[in-house]
């Protein structure tokens, strides 16, 4: 479909590829296939998924999580040629994969050991998995540099940051400026918050998202730990991360330079626009999708975020304070916190109570923590959920 | 004061350095030796501000308008070394003068010719003069590309657009966007502006400017220029300009891409930033301002131009599909105009008026005119004074 004269198609492997951020990079590459090729894709247990985008695509290497998806797999695919592994071992094969861009998709602390074995692989990454840069940024800062790879954020608030930097130096950056929208307590006082209900939290004004990221919004958890990943993936003084809530979220964050000029990144929301800024750097592609219209808009507002309302924030920069396995744990603390929520057991504002109180007992248990390896982050967290049970027990009289 | 390590200091020529453009490229300059030389100046008549500029900063060449400020200068600097120029001759001298950068910063079709001097001397220039663009866009960017020199924007709406711009490509390009604080007269109604007063026009929202461009920026035709400067500046298409109303004046203009990814540049008016970012590109440097604070900002707000109460805009628009010399035409007839306003010869709505009527009058001469050199923009200029002149004299019974 290219002709002789085009430029070699970009190669793309994806880690998560049956999940939103696979199907979604998958159909911004499908439309522009002079442009990508799939050569990997790694995804779990929804097979039905994968074997079509198997039988779309055409990738060399495919992984799923089991003999067993393995086997329902090749059944479906039929005789379609591709090679297949299984596991642990299979992602990272994936990962290692010959590829222009590897996509980190997967969400939690399973995407860690593949995306590091991709970084370690000398491929650029297209980030969409938060745990790699809150659970183990440290240690990920030191790998990208060791590698000299390119790592291309693919959430909005750090693809604005990465856009907005695009051409500029990063000695030049006085401040980057993370958005807010500030969630479904906003405008609610202490007492209200404290009353919260579990559908009232799950309600986000802007993003339509899973129940776990959607709590996070409604706590300012969620920027907390964008703050922390921001630290990481542009290698800045935690100091230099600032918050600003602002509640249509159309600014998706901004940088503050030297000489006073700000740059921002605006849109409408929608998380193909920063998969295809990633996809296609340093070029772009065009999408098919509604533009931003800022008379229909009308206009924009701009709050400072209430760290008493909102105590998650700042435990944040709490945990980049301390040391390099504290992120890991707040994390750690907070997944546990926010299903507890969700399952009723305890009341809203424990939730940034009980990760206070776990990033307290890691910073009691002194020294400072460096993250030599992947074992040390998993140590962290376990640790983490471990203490956060057992203050959520203790604490609240629940069994978490 | 470099120490044997640091890098060659930028070298800057300054057109128009006793102005306010010129005044504060100085004071930017000034406040990083270690990183900016002047080394040429070309000012006017104000010979007592420019005997300052020449103690501090000890340029090589200097040009005033005539004889008579040429010996005046020399008896104020005394036995300080520097070769002396006269006239348009001195101006061109300036700009032909071994730099780096030549800013140009006079104001009106005087700045024409030294400008395209410096193009064609091959330095890269730093623009202020709005009239090189809006008078003469064609002829300049056809001497920009064929001598390969950089043009960087001083004025806040098209440095907005060219920090935006940093590290994109424009065939990626879907809009220039230009914000418009919409002048005094935004909420006015069609009747009221119709009674305008001279003191009304010259109260700007945001902006402390001179006389004439305060009025361009009640009647938007202000707007409408840079709407032509920007078609050429950034070689784009007339109909991927677009303005929106913007009354903060607080975001500078936008960027959209075809991905609908929108960049745009942000910060608190003061003309030392564009300057700055001018002068460093493409680094930055530091520069002692307040900063924009969002949150005390409180809120951004966006409306469409009305071009029924504001036509100006319109008429840009028409002039740059009408011919190479209809902008030029445009922006001379709007001075005459403007000038007859502030003399209290024509009502407000007049200006806008006569602007149309000799845009008009210039389209039915028929042909379509091409700018092959700076006598054509000169001609065209001339015709349209005149013939505005005539069209308020026999329509508003002014002699103008």
């Amino acid at each position: 479909m290219a002709d002789a004269s085009a430029p070699r198609r970009k190669r793309l492997s994806l880690l998560g590829s049956t999940g939103s951020i696979g199907e979604q990079t998958l159909a911004v590459a499908g439309a522009a296939p002079e442009r990508f090729e799939v050569v990997a894709l790694g995804a779990g247990r929804n097979i039905e998924k994968l074997a079509d985008q198997v039988r779309r695509f055409r990738p060399g290497l495919v992984s799923v999580a089991d003999e067993k998806g393995a086997a329902e797999l090749r059944e479906r695919v039929g005789s379609q040629p591709f090679e297949l592994r299984v596991g642990d071992a299979g992602l990272v094969a994936v990962a290692e994969h010959p590829a222009d861009l590897v996509v980190s998709g997967l969400v939690g602390a399973v995407g860690l050991a593949p995306t590091l074995a991709a970084i370690r692989a000398g491929r650029d990454i297209a980030l969409a998995n938060k745990e790699v840069m809150v659970m183990a940024g440290a240690l990920v800062l030191r790998e990208v540099k060791a590698h000299g790879v390119a790592l291309l954020p693919v959430d909005s608030e750090h693809s604005a940051i990465f856009q907005a930097l695009c051409g500029q130096r990063i000695e030049d950056v006085a401040r980057l400026i993370l958005t807010a929208s500030g969630g479904p307590f906003r405008t609610w006082s202490t007492d209200q918050i404290a009353e919260a209900t579990i559908e009232q939290a799950l309600k986000h004004p802007n993003w339509d998202m899973g129940p776990k990221i959607t709590i996070d919004s409604a706590t300012l958890m969620n920027k907390g730990l964008e703050v922390i990943e921001a630290r990481w993936l542009f290698d800045i003084a935690p100091q230099r991360v600032d918050v600003v809530v602002h509640p249509q979220s159309i600014i998706h964050s901004l940088v503050e330079f030297v000489d006073t000029s700000v740059l921002a990144q605006l849109g409408l929301p929608d998380m193909r626009v920063p998969i295809a800024v990633a996809l296609a750097y340093p070029e772009r592609i065009a999408l098919d999708l509604p533009v931003l219209d800022l008379p229909a808009l009308g206009r924009m507002d701009f709050e400072t975020p209430d760290h008493k309302r909102f105590p998650c924030l700042n435990l944040a920069y709490e945990a980049l304070r301390a040391d390099e396995a504290a992120p890991a744990v707040l994390n750690a603390a907070n997944e546990i916190a926010v299903a507890a929520f969700l399952a009723g057991r305890i009341r809203f504002p424990e939730i940034a109570a009980t990760n206070g109180a776990v990033l307290n007992s890691h910073v009691g248990r002194g020294g400072r923590a460096a993250l030599r390896d992947l074992a040390d982050v998993m140590e962290a967290d376990a640790w983490s959920r471990a203490c956060a049970r057992e203050w959520i027990a203790s604490s609240y009289g629940s069994a978490a």
